[in-house]
């Protein structure tokens, strides 16, 4: 994983699969190699293999079950997204939360399989807690500005900051910063607050023209990192 | 869907994915051209492209959610296996239980779709409850023996005769009988009993000669339904 | 149970425990003992005894629990309401929902108990496979309407007359309407249109004057059972 | 909370309710009184009120659900259990698991009531996560030994010392120990380890002398804590 660090969430939308699914990770690569910067998309698993083959950017999952290769019926592990092709998956996304048991189980086996992971929390409290699970990150997002086009950097700019005072307890884990947003100044002042990168979906996945909002991403977090006299 | 109707549930094995995930793909496409029979696959979602492009027998996902497109973070819809190339899927399996009103969801898409069901149940009295729903198949599997090599037919046949009995209340709805199904003799009594087919997993997924275990699989279903005078 | 069936849902409100929750029993108490008819309250757990030691009016429990007796920490047993005093439950509530097989388990031994059950569900294709299972009564309620002040008498009526064609097909089951029943009217067009009763919640729970909404709904419904030949 | 920690976990025995219920609780009582020792007993939440208004040693519930009053049907709230006359509640139970986010909902609302609180973990991993919630105590349970009448303090000693290294890593959270404790021995063992006490269920409530058991846990967690120089 490289600061910043840009995660697309196709979630389930119509432009999330088939041919507008591959489409839109052609132009998230697009972007990507014309800025040199990593930025990854967490597709659904039936997706998974067609786009990660198709691109160079890296390919999460969306979520993973902790249970172990055996008689699970519908279960995701880690060793079918890693076959799959994914690079990582997200966890405990509040449409889809899990017990801390079952999420140490999958940590530990995706760690072991090389796999990186970012843990998703609704409030910074549950930063530090989650990071001592070890994943490669943690994503905060209030949800009740998920999908709202009203930024976690705006409305509730000390969420960030507390996250990154928690993410400071735990060595070795990146903070990235979600739910609203949409500009590149929603990643400008996401960064500047001291997150390694902002996570988003329906900006993108709902975009008319998507190269042209994951370019003014990008752009923000670069000038926040120049301020920050990083990269 | 055709009669007998043969399903293997892939479930997570190690020979559920990656290469040898379509080695037993086609393995069981073999027996199903030699013998003209349809069997089904039911593998996990990450797979369901890989195995529909390469094999012509019908690909099954092994769970799919309820909710419509759109923010639902890490769920398999219709339309994403229905993309993938997936023909049908199960729901409900002991593994991955859901709520009636979630079936109800999936079931109406699922068939605007086109695409075929296989809801499992644990008890024959939930049969004629899950039928009204109009999946395409009702499997209908006692957990305790799920996976134990002890079949429902020798060891609960009045499961199977309480199933058929049920399932004969809701017009158009097949009667599937599955758990400990190991050998072409618990095929037979399984259509002799009256049932549409047999669902079956560890039996060949982890099978020495898969192939054989599948081919006496057939030959006790052809048996069961010459002697019913079908076929 | 007895019909009309009008059944207050306490949920857990600020008027559903402790001194509050008690005096709200005396008060539904006071309007079943003065109009001789039968209204059920549905307390949460904690309040089952001190409630059921009270009144003379019937106690439910809001949830049960399919699990049999033995380690299950913090379930809500059939046996343990029993002991409480409760004389039945809802169960599947649209806020606690549960799997068709868990019902399965917790309706036989309410049976067995001697127990009172009404299974809720959020629509009227649900209302036969859920009258298979033999409970006391279905509860149909549209999920969007439950605490709107939008009844489904008048919002949705062709839910209620779906849900009683549904119910017909299973003897010995009563059907009750709810979501959003607010007004003495909205109980006398749900029982014309020939549902067994209604539930209600917040129009009672949260009423300035609980007395007087009350006693509205069962004019309503004594009035509708006139008018059908009924009482 | 007072150490030495003992804490009898009901769950749902036929000892666990009724007559009988009390009946434990009575023998519970009369052991902390005759020891000078503070005993808690975890009941089931339709138990609360009567436990409490019979005994005067510690009743806690055996689970809180995180939601808020309102509507919730089924839900046991913090609000509920201290009006029961609950003095705590046991959290996330291996056999109650809870999300983190629900937990942390929960604890925020029982501290504000006053209501002590023992998170379970399945291993020590969690101990420290969870201890970053603030709970009263965090008891650490392998799952596996649960009911085994094999003692965490015999089969897995390191259980007991990693999850003591966990907990200081965070103040004022006390460490419990669980899982087939079923002899003063297996208690004098984990409080020698490090623990503030331990937690039982079947040992006590399907002992044909409970008092005789409880008494020997009492005097080996004594004698554990005058070797430690405690008390």
């Amino acid at each position: 994983m490289k600061v910043p660090i840009i995660l697309v969430n196709y979630k389930v939308y119509e432009t999330s699969y088939g041919k507008r699914g591959l489409e839109m990770a052609k132009i998230v690569e697009k972007v990507a190699l014309e800025t040199s910067t990593e930025i990854i998309v967490a597709v659904p698993a039936t997706m998974i293999t067609r786009v990660a083959e198709m691109v160079s950017i890296p390919v999460y999952a969306q979520h993973v079950d902790g249970v172990p290769e055996g008689a699970h019926t519908g279960a995701i592990t880690p060793e079918l997204i890693k076959d799959a092709g994914a690079r990582g998956s997200l966890l405990n996304h509040s449409e889809k939360r899990m017990r801390m048991d079952e999420m140490d189980d999958a940590l530990k086996r995706m760690r072991k399989l090389g796999l990186e992971s970012v843990v998703c929390v609704d409030r910074y409290e549950l930063v530090a807690p989650m990071a001592l699970l070890k994943p490669t990150a943690v994503l905060v997002e209030p949800p009740e500005l998920i999908g709202s086009g009203i930024s976690v950097s705006k409305a509730r700019p000390e969420v960030i900051t507390s996250a990154v005072d928690e993410i400071r307890k735990v060595e070795g884990v990146y903070l990235v910063a979600g739910a609203g947003i949409t500009s590149g100044e929603d990643v400008y002042v996401a960064m500047k607050l001291g997150s390694d990168g902002v996570g988003a979906a329906s900006a993108i996945m709902k975009a008319k023209e998507p190269q042209k909002v994951l370019l003014e991403f990008v752009n923000g977090a670069i000038r926040a990192l120049e301020e920050r006299g990083g990269r």
